[in-house]
């Protein structure tokens, strides 16, 4: 199991139209082959400055490397995210010695 | 629900001794009371200088504060943390809109 994480701030402001909308097309990231526990988390902790997280797991390296290269996620990163995202931090996991 | 984690390095090198002492004795943190889901991950992308990460998962704010209050974790910080760890950053998450 790889679990990929992102944290990140938008350039819109908290709570608006544009925010809404860059939040409910990143759903459609869920539905991509290999997409597990797909995850849009609020970033509660006051000792960084991200406000958002996503969360989802991949069985392995190959999901993975499915997910990254899929045309849907390649759409996003260059209509979305690139242009509205601020900044961002990925983390990616797998369990301890596994 | 809180899932608080926290990506680190450790000042040890990697696979030393030292480095499996930290990690065994952080386990005693999975035993606070409040604390579920308690995980200790290798950090594994290349787009980041962090090494290890913990996650924990808390029922409400009033749990996670008996956790950081808990004599276990303020011991572990100030024994093991503070002196062992190079660099760290904590991000907590709550379900979207939750």
């Amino acid at each position: 199991m790889i679990r990929h994480t992102v944290a990140f701030r938008l350039r819109h402001p908290s709570g608006s139209a544009e925010e809404r909308s860059f939040l409910a097309e990143a759903e459609s990231l869920a539905a991509i082959p290999g997409v597990e526990r797909f995850e849009q988390l609020d970033q509660v902790s006051s000792k960084n400055a991200y406000a958002f997280g996503f969360s989802m797991e991949f069985a392995d390296q190959a999901a993975y490397d499915g997910y990254n290269a899929h045309p849907v996620h390649v759409a996003f990163v260059r209509d979305r995210w690139v242009p509205e995202v601020e900044e961002f931090l990925e983390l990616d996991y797998v369990p301890l010695g596994g």
